[in-house]
């Protein structure tokens, strides 16, 4: 039931009608708030269910509204606890599943478990999307240089920012003309761009030769922007930040970091890594792959910060590494583009 | 159908009916040589299917017979290209399961691919072990430190013998009186003691969250040995061995090299590492989940050396590093456990 392209990637169909669940946490839909944060031209209605309050401000739309409308593919774009299918949801899968539209889900469990949704699918001849399963047919890395330049976001933590900062590398690079390409490895950015491999669910031999088949030998002038996951110093994901580091062989490496975070993500005893340790410890191990590697800019999310303060650590950060340091929501990347 | 424990090690039932295959390659038959050397209490018998010559030295018994003697489990154990149950192998199969065996794989391909191998394990209640697949239920890992000591295998490459240099280790520990428990990550070392997880084959989220669960907290004296995986130098595997390293949190780690050998396997592009690079970056990584990590000894496998010349490249190793170095082979490995 879960269907991946011959090389392994996501294509989800466009424009998605985007499902926000049924209760009142706006935290929980992230998911959908990036998707149409940062490509609202894929999202043609939302739908609420129950009672829920919450909204992203685009159409409000029935599941049928939305299929006579066009929509193509119905987002599950949120989380919950347990990461499954809420029975509260089912209805609205069903409906979607029998107006002719595509599911695609982020949840850890998969939406093919449930005999109602997979019976449903299979009658109405759709497909179910299961982001976070079913990379079955990857290849392991080879390590091979391949043509095209690769910029990667690397951070010292999990969740500091390094989609949002590839997204507005890739975004700022075509405004200036640059070939550039987002490439998703994680699901809500593979939900943006409606492609992408979820590097974090493929099977552990293949993590690089996963992103090997994402980021493929490209023209000269061409530019993958690669999403960074996880961190060499988070010790729950680090495999995957090493894999995704040598399957990338980055030219640049961006580090992104969070001003004032002091330990890993739900690990207390572990320290955030000194920046400049951070650095010299990710390009060595790019290095392996692509000897060329070198650091681009520095990326710091400054939401904790007073706007005095994350200018202040920003320029000194700057003079500190002399590459760029720059917080995509407050000071945008040009100055990052412009050096290139 | 692939059932793992609760814990989600490999539990396989012993005695073992080894099944060496239908052809005459001596080397695809490794696992089975590995179990029959270094666990033959667990193996009942051999079997060789059409003309094949190869033999383990076993006795050699039909499946009826083997299961009449209390064979519990048929052990596919060898490799073929493709990693595919061969088709000539199939009536040895179906015939140990109607005897009520168990059966074991490390293919690649599940054993429940084939729907009369599927069929056959559900009308005769018996477990298909596909050793490569099926942890589902592991957790991410949280780097806590754990009671107990552990001792883990890392290496300069893949196949340079981390699986012989820690059951030997095991085995002289044992001899010594040590509480000490071989923890085995790979298909041949799960085989050999009929338990663990196979860490390559785990979703990528969950490697070291699978070791924390493979060598859990325990008494003071105790020590797991832990087979190891890869290098943070191949580029194909590094993100396993990053995230065994974190998830093993070890003790003392054991330098595995095979003298002689110039790149990564099957990488002709990439070199193999400096040795003392090699030790650093691994007690670098070690360290995030145990600052106490230190370098015990150095596994040279000499195997490519003449006797005069392999005393004289260990030599010249345990005075550079100031630890023992061994060839579990040649030397043993006594030397490393009376320092302990």
């Amino acid at each position: 039931m879960t269907v991946k392209k011959a090389n392994q990637q996501e294509q989800l169909k466009t424009p998605y009608h985007l499902f926000l669940g049924c209760g009142d946490n706006p935290l929980a839909i992230k998911t959908s708030r990036g998707i149409a944060e940062w490509n609202p031209d894929v999202c043609l209605a939302e739908i609420a269910g129950g009672d829920s309050p919450l909204t992203l401000g685009l159409p409000k739309m029935s599941v049928k509204e939305a299929a006579q409308n066009g929509a193509k593919t119905f987002v599950i774009g949120l989380a919950n606890a347990g990461g499954f299918v809420d029975p509260e949801w089912e209805p609205y899968i069903l409906e979607a599943i029998e107006s002719g539209m595509d599911i695609a889900s982020g949840l850890h469990r998969r939406l093919d478990e449930i005999p109602s949704i997979k019976e449903a699918a299979e009658k109405h001849g759709v497909t179910l999307h299961d982001i976070r399963h079913g990379y079955t047919d990857l290849k392991t890395g080879k390590g091979n240089k391949r043509t095209g330049k690769r910029i990667l976001a690397v951070g010292t933590d999990c969740s500091v920012g390094k989609m949002y900062t590839t997204l507005a590398i890739e975004r700022e690079m075509k405004a200036q003309g640059y070939n550039a390409t987002f490439r998703a490895t994680g699901q809500t950015g593979v939900m943006i761009v409606s492609s992408g491999i979820c590097i974090d669910a493929v099977i552990a031999d293949f993590i690089s030769g996963g992103i090997e088949e994402l980021c493929p030998d490209n023209t000269p002038d061409h530019w993958d922007v690669i999403e960074g996951q996880g961190s060499l110093y988070n010790p729950a994901f680090a495999g995957v930040s090493l894999g995704l580091l040598h399957g990338s062989q980055p030219d640049i490496i961006i580090l992104c970091h969070e001003a004032g975070r002091e330990h890993i993500k739900d690990l207390a005893h572990i320290p955030i890594p000194d920046l400049a340790d951070c650095i010299e410890l990710n390009l060595k191990h790019a290095r392996l792959t692509n000897p060329d590697a070198t650091l681009g800019g520095i990326s710091l999310n400054c939401r904790n910060l007073s706007a005095e303060e994350g200018e202040r650590q920003r320029a000194a950060l700057q003079a500190k590494f002399n590459v760029p340091c720059f917080d995509p929501m407050i000071t945008g990347v040009k100055a990052f583009v412009d050096q290139l």
